[in-house]
């Protein structure tokens, strides 16, 4: 399989980047991860995501938004919120987000 | 094995989002970057990476930097500009950049 990075549009927009550990097991983390990523597509100013998890259960995801005000809706959408809890009862050891308003971006493609 | 995401100073920060897709096969791919991550680790600026590639070649690395001064200077730096076309000869299929301003982060640890 060949994946394409997510198309985004000319700056600015912005990036949320979770970079997390997940725990040992699913414990229910898949279908969880597949609602949310359904979930957010519906989010008004979602402009698209990447995602990347290695066999240590390391991961990142990169969301990207039109623009902050989407990003805090998304914050608060009520199953999110939910879920995020879900998240460190159960799915997560560690985990960084960092909220940044991209700059520049260009991609290349063979 | 159990990854902490890195750590970081306060926002204001900048985050340069790197998403790649691998073409198959390492074609010396793994030493280059593993000499790629110890040569930006001695970029003035540079404050850390978290990196993640999954099982189809897909991966995500998120490099933190202080300013976007040492963003730039990191993309002249000759031995990575050498390294960035090999990239694009080889290992590379697709991939995406963005180059982003930290407003705010947070983290969470069990």
């Amino acid at each position: 399989m060949s994946s394409r990075p997510a198309e985004t549009p000319e700056p600015p927009y912005y990036v949320v980047v979770f970079a997390s550990q997940r725990t040992e097991g699913d414990n229910g983390y898949a279908e969880a991860a597949e609602r949310m990523a359904e979930l957010v597509a519906q989010q008004p100013g979602f402009l698209g995501m990447d995602s990347a998890r290695d066999a240590t259960g390391f991961g990142i995801t990169v969301a990207y938004f039109s623009d902050e005000e989407s990003i805090k809706q998304w914050r608060v959408q009520p199953e999110h919120t939910e879920t995020r809890g879900e998240g460190r009862a159960s799915w997560y050891q560690h985990y960084a987000v960092h909220v940044a308003k991209v700059e520049r971006a260009y991609r290349w493609d063979r």
